[in-house]
């Protein structure tokens, strides 16, 4: 097969025309990398809730015709000027926030913020030269959090490629590009609960799920999951949860039913719904002394926190985390092999398959509510 | 001199008969200790903001009469039964929370808020039997907060006093028993900002200037103090602080006025005021990513604590804390011996001095705002 580094590559795409409509599979072409990117043949990716939001682009400054997607896993094709991390033929995750290796933040050992390459959700080009890579004859289609992985063929910033394992099946731990790695390391980098400690979720989704995951092998005793939908439950008995409340059922606010099941609180507590009455009780029901409550959802612009002072006063922390603190560059080739030497469970995620023509299958299922994650095979 | 252990001793003590009213001395019965009880001989005691909030009792259910004190720096006269940490002649602090060393906070290593001992500022009595200790002609006069120290004798639950190194000088270390350690604590247990970092301030008084000097013997290249009164910042270069901010003269938030002053906002933020829009300020001032506030002043009980939730969700923390996070037992002697190996100065504090004849004046100067401490000498 004769190189095609250096030209543009024609190939299917899933383009989002405009919002809420169905994705059309339409033939794109696909530049080159310019400096410092590098362009990634997909081979898998995932729906996430974030595509879904974007793509609804409900309150928004709608950024259309565009290609979403930026959970996935695939094989580099060709790289950029400058590109010295990967090469050709190396297996990738693509992320959606990244790591410069330069910046304040990087050099922190706490922040993972970038701030060259921090999401950013309204820009729809490519940082070098502010213009897309992708085009229907000669007409720009906007990418999305630098990913945009509903293609067969992409181009990343290289700030934003965790180079993995090759053995790693790209099928199974693609989904750490998003989802499962925001949850899991909220739970493992961020509320650390040690071994045989209590700890609550708020919201049994993905992300709920896999900071539930994170408890479990983090050995806590009791892992409480909140949600409103009780289907839940059942599926969160493979993530460790071991009690379920939901706060449709009680009269009490839930942070008192919580305090009462676990005399006076939880060590830990993860809030994963976004919403910001979950983000008051998650706060309050985590116990005075020692508990440390995290938010993970991302709330609405003009939601307003609000508790007790004195609820900060008798040593409750509250913090936040984005992208369970991890760098993607540094950090995610260690979660894949955590994987691959089975410290991370991934399969009881994946809840659905579908071929890449059938990418609007996937989005239905998350409208419906169904499954955790739905993968779409891009070579089929 | 014959012993007075078992005995009722008769003693000076300041007594506030009513809310507000200058206190009067008078001879007090103080009985011997019970079980678990200390009866201390009390050398030096200094006043605090927390004395004089309970004396003026504004929007309190009112303890009358009481004695009240609770920095002080003492001898042990006599132990009650089954007092086996220390012994008569010990020297001691009396500490207004405790430390019975055996509940779960006192367990944790991360908690020293004691589930028996922790401060009850509504209580006026002793643990053992619900009864107080001091009387005039039979009639009970009340404790404040377990410690009573404007008395020449006092009624100390042994989970409230710390062993201190007798080489110590009394008349220094005294301060430790309160709001010294709340803001040294805060800053090198909570905060703990490290080597050349940047530190914000809210509030120069001797909580807050305690939090300067926490983070002056940390290392921090940068101590903003931040006051509405602007007569405290030439006593705050003692303490380290390198700048100063007055929000009354800026028309910006004050929180927008040290992220301009920052890059961005500070490392570490410790708030002594207790004013709520101070706590929210404070909050927001510092930097994402990796910014961490602290809250040490209290609120008032109907204050809410409000912010945007995106603040926390840039990795920002929010912590409060109580007495600085020393477990008065197992902490403070350590915090004394680093007094005394020049790790920690105290002198600066000490900006008045009074017999206890003259008690009423140390609350005048604390009125009108002037110096920080104001040690009251019992032995004049």
């Amino acid at each position: 097969m004769a190189s095609t580094a250096g030209k543009v590559i024609k190939c299917k795409a899933a383009v989002a025309w405009e919002a809420g409509k169905p994705l059309v599979m339409e033939e794109v072409d696909v530049a080159p990398p310019q400096k410092d990117e590098v362009r990634v043949k997909i081979k898998f990716t995932a729906l996430c809730h974030t595509d879904v939001f974007f793509w609804e682009a409900k309150g928004q400054t709608p950024v259309f015709p565009r290609i979403f997607g930026h959970e996935a896993g695939g094989i580099v094709e060709s790289v950029g000027e400058g590109v010295t991390d990967v090469v050709p033929g190396d297996h990738v995750l693509p992320v959606f926030t990244g790591e410069c290796k330069e910046c304040r933040h990087c050099k922190s050992e706490e922040s993972n913020m970038c701030d060259l390459l921090r999401i950013n959700t309204d820009r729809g080009v490519m940082l070098a030269d502010g213009k897309s890579r992708f085009s229907i004859k000669g007409k720009p289609i906007y990418h999305f959090v630098g990913t945009s992985t509903f293609s067969e063929y992409t181009i990343v910033h290289v700030g934003c490629l965790a180079k993995i394992n090759p053995e790693a099946p790209l099928d199974k731990v693609c989904i750490l590009s998003c989802g499962i790695s925001t949850g899991f390391g909220a739970t493992v980098n961020v509320a650390k609960p040690t071994k045989g400690s209590s700890v609550a979720v708020f919201g049994l989704g993905a992300v709920g799920l896999s900071a539930c995951e994170g408890a479990r092998v983090s050995g806590a005793a009791r892992i409480i999951g909140i949600d409103i939908n009780p289907d839940r439950f059942e599926e969160a008995r493979k993530f460790g949860c071991t009690d379920f409340v939901n706060p449709k059922e009680h009269t009490k606010p839930v942070q008192e039913v919580i305090a009462e099941m676990t005399d006076g609180g939880v060590d830990r507590c993860l809030e994963c719904t976004g919403n910001i009455n979950a983000m008051i009780s998650a706060f309050e029901c985590v116990h005075d002394g020692w508990g440390v409550a995290v938010l993970v959802g991302v709330p609405q612009k003009d939601a307003v926190f609000k508790t007790h002072p004195l609820q900060f006063l008798s040593e409750k922390t509250l913090k936040g985390t984005f992208y369970g603190n991890y760098k993607p560059r540094t950090d995610i080739p260690r979660v894949v092999d955590l994987y691959m030497n089975k410290g991370l469970e991934l399969e009881k995620f994946i809840t659905h398959e579908v071929a890449f023509a059938d990418i609007n299958k996937a989005f239905d299922l998350m409208l419906s509510g169904q499954g955790i994650r739905c993968i779409i095979r891009m070579d089929d």
